[in-house]
């Protein structure tokens, strides 16, 4: 790892650097640029949470007679986000000014209403950290890298501001992109508000269920419903911020779900008596499932390569302590690098199945070393 | 582990067993079975199936001149399962007969409906290994322990029959529950089948998704739509047999769904301007995100145990060759149990979290233990 000073010397953003609001966000880009040796000052409504945040290294208090930042960074609640950034560019007028809430039409529609003047150097950004947490307490400079650095420009935005909230993405190691405020939560919404939503609706048929059967949940209702676990509170303040987005996108959902049903509905008899399965049935089902392979199939995996590009094992783990130790341990002397896991299991189960991703010309080689090493794979 | 003598000692199943049709399943039993000492006979449509299975060790291939089997277990495709449950009633006048099909209710109808003067012989069983690919190749005997084995006896099924084969189950290890035919077909609907199409509908938006969308894909859109990666073959086959119950479970789902659009379409202006929210949008996120909440926590943990009873501790790690196995390493010399892990990274992303559970107790000994170890924990 490359020293604070190595750092500063390869940084494209100067500071000071203004940051309002000290939660995870807020704090994590503290510590990630302090740690670039660019001048971090912090603001927040909360005297504790600023104390706290000074204390764990994120920067120090901004007080009237430092000099002037020349980026402020909004990470406040969202719900206030517009509101102090256009205090921030009334009180800075030479500042850069951006926001990091996970919506962006609301936003920059208020700050462009009464700020249009100013509006140049406002640009909105997303870190997308994957983490619907809060707290400074959570904060971590490795929050950022490879992660995706959304620069979301408005019609207003100015050329030089855009440039310095590029090089801030740069500069946090992540990976940058721009869209739209509408590209943008249209995105957002197909992509994360949705699926928190669809995992919820799923769940949500869980609660009148049978114990008995609940007792037979298996790995894909586990990974459909995992994030239905979700904190409310955190999600309410998102979704309700992208409304219309998140509505187009399960609109679109419940056509999809209205001809799948309908289809099911058209030869109503069941298959009573004899096994003969309805064509129109099978036809609906193909249908939902071979679209279903080729949506999930143009998600990009780990590093920007698509899942293809991977080969797959997998092997039994028993369910004793010191045994996944073990398996990586043996992996590990192979000095075959484990791309991504999957350990799977159910009710009861005494043993899991754990798969892992290598690059396909390692798949071969690390099947006979964990053979060797007595490890039992399951091909398939 | 013990011998096949001592096991076969304490075995309430009793041979000879013909399993007839030799895939996952088929072959899976065989091996089991044979292990446990009882006689296996095997039969299968294709011969090559049939030569594989017994060149694998799974049995012997059946013939005629052979004591009759004590006990056949179908394990052929769904489709053709009730006309080969009809020819063994026929062709082994005092045998048991059991069909592993995943789905029960179109099977014991066609089966009643031509054989009820044998019916009190014939109980359908279903094993729930949770592996929905095909082929005597990824057979193993550790398929079934822990895993749900639920005897479906239909209302013709007789006292001794229903025992016979809930010894089979816990010859097996596996978690021995007992329902009827609409009962289980109901449940699957639940638990397994529409999960899988609401991941493969879910997956369907993503297929005219832009790519710049796709590219800020979190572990939550991979969660939620790792199923519709599987093969619709497979899938095909088990939903159309099981239509009535999947249909009304989609039903529910597609008026749970109407709802919350519905409610987000009652204030149809957006927060033009300012960032009020509206309050109906809010209420009809919050009921679905809490209900999920709800639905999700009746899922059963692993061992039987609910999720709550189990603590979590989330470790960043870095993406060099040997850091997983490093982790296990260091884990495994605090004599710790991990009960369940994960993994989330997205794209580009340098370093992936892993999250796992222990026992509560054992959280902040873990915690300290990986801390002295070096490794960054991530709390929140």
């Amino acid at each position: 790892m490359s020293s604070a000073i190595d750092k500063a010397n390869s940084t494209l953003s100067r500071g000071p650097v203004l940051i309002v609001g000290t939660g995870l966000i807020g704090g994590s880009l503290g510590f990630a640029l302090s740690k670039l040796g660019l001048d971090v000052y912090l603001e927040d409504a909360s005297p504790t949470s600023l104390a706290l945040a000074q204390d764990l290294g994120a920067g120090k208090r901004y007080q009237a007679q430092l000099p002037p930042p020349r980026l402020v960074v909004v990470a406040t609640p969202p719900d206030v986000s517009a509101q102090v950034v256009c205090r921030m560019l009334d009180s800075f007028p030479s500042a850069f000014v951006c926001e990091v809430a996970s919506v962006k039409e609301p936003i920059t529609r208020a700050v462009l209403a009464t700020h249009s003047q100013h509006a140049h150097r406002y640009c909105p950004v997303h870190p997308m950290t994957g983490r619907e947490i809060n707290g400074v307490g959570a904060a971590s400079a490795d929050l950022f890298p490879g992660r995706p650095w959304v620069v979301v420009p408005t019609g207003h935005t100015g050329a030089e501001t855009k440039l310095v909230m590029r090089n801030l993405g740069l500069d946090l190691d992540m990976q940058v992109s721009e869209m739209s405020p509408q590209e943008h939560d249209r995105a957002v919404a197909l992509v994360s508000h949705v699926p928190q939503l669809v995992s919820s609706l799923l769940a949500s048929r869980l609660v009148e269920a049978p114990l008995s059967a609940l007792a037979l949940a298996g790995g894909g209702l586990r990974d459909t419903t995992r994030i239905a676990a979700s904190d409310p509170r955190l999600w309410n303040a998102i979704l309700s911020q992208n409304t219309p987005a998140v509505r187009a996108v399960l609109e679109d959902l419940q056509a999809d779900l209205a001809a799948l049903v309908r289809s099911l509905a058209t030869n109503n008899t069941s298959p009573l008596g004899k096994e003969e399965i309805s064509p129109a049935w099978v036809g609906a089902f193909n249908r939902v499932l071979e679209r279903g392979n080729e949506g999930r199939s143009r998600i990009p995996g780990k590093h920007g390569a698509s899942q293809e590009t991977y080969g797959t094992l997998s092997v039994l783990i028993p369910d004793t302590p010191g045994a996944l130790a073990k398996l990586f341990q043996d992996a590990g002397h192979a000095r075959i690098n484990i791309e991504d896991l999957h350990v799977e299991h159910s009710l009861g189960q005494k043993q899991g199945l754990m798969t892992l991703w290598v690059v396909p010309s390692q798949v071969e080689p690390l099947r006979e070393h964990l053979e060797k090493q007595g490890w039992q794979l399951v091909t398939g």
